[in-house]
């Protein structure tokens, strides 16, 4: 079967953009998607890169072209008052929910929580609030965030990113071809049907 | 008429990834297409943003994306040996050339000549000889080159960009609407049809 990865970060408002169309896109070219969430400060503190945001006349661009996109993708879309939001906690939940069964239901939940419910995933009563609204045992699951397998995993996805050249979010692969950014899809999905 | 202002330097890979893209579009949807040359190193001193390529991972990633973008418009697409050029002169020619006719042979012929066949065009005599296979009068186009009203063109270009956000190239206007990148004409289009 083949396969799509997708490196994200919950900060990431261009990962937001793209999470429900590249399910669509590897639903639609019946290819398996894998989920590796990764801490995008620790990709940009090796890489030497920078937040998009980083130069104020970008900032002010990025506003409508995020609002672009999300029309064209018709998702709804809130610029969150905490940004970026300290994300590790949620992204080592997304690690324990990968594990123990129950990743989708989170991962739309704290997607949306954040970039269209204003709700700061950094706080960790926020985040078992966000995770509770779905049904899941929020307690079980935020304990698990701490545990050092789930730690792990979240280190050895991001450094595995940075040593395969990931410098930024989303990035996507088909086996070893990288695509960066959601304005890459039609790619990622060209490479999925060729 | 609707109209369409395309704000590049010809030392942009995706300037030229994008500049018979705008052609095809612009004209489709009736609109006039405003060429507005702009020199990208001082919008980037001015702005605080660097060349895309200045991040390592960055520009060893772009290899690949650029010679995607050129499979997915037919272009010829070879990485110059001088990157990036001194393209100061070139974009003073493409100031002369609309002042004075014949802008689009030599629009197109550098851009080729640059990022198809390899030839530095910040070079005083190879952007003669680029010139002078158009059939235009190269000699009388590089002299105007000099001219203070051309320098103070290319100039007023740049400032303007600036002043209206622009942080990169290819920049797009419609309106005040502003779109950057290549990947963005998708958006330009529907902007020139709504």
């Amino acid at each position: 079967m083949t396969r799509v990865e997708f490196f994200y970060d919950y900060a990431s408002t261009y990962s937001y953009l793209a999470h429900r169309e590249i399910e669509r896109i590897a639903s639609e070219a019946g290819a398996e998607l894998v989920f590796r969430p990764m801490v995008l400060g620790f990709v940009f503190k090796a890489t030497g890169n920078t937040m998009p945001a980083a130069v104020p006349a970008k900032a002010a661009y990025m506003v409508h072209d995020v609002a672009r996109w999300a029309r064209h993708y018709g998702l709804p879309f809130r610029m969150p008052s905490v940004f970026p939001a300290n994300t590790i906690r949620a992204l080592r939940g997304a690690v324990a929910a990968l594990q123990d069964g129950g990743f989708p239901a989170y991962h739309h939940a704290v997607m949306e929580a954040y970039w269209a419910r204003n709700r700061d995933i950094g706080d960790r009563d926020v985040l078992a609030a966000v995770t509770r609204e779905t049904g899941l045992d929020a307690e079980r699951l935020v304990a698990r965030t701490e545990d050092a397998a789930v730690k792990d995993q979240l280190k050895a996805n991001t450094d595995e990113a940075i040593s395969r050249g990931v410098f930024g979010a989303p990035t996507f692969f088909v086996g070893d071809a990288m695509y960066w950014g959601n304005d890459r899809l039609q790619f990622v999905e060209a490479a999925l049907h060729g």
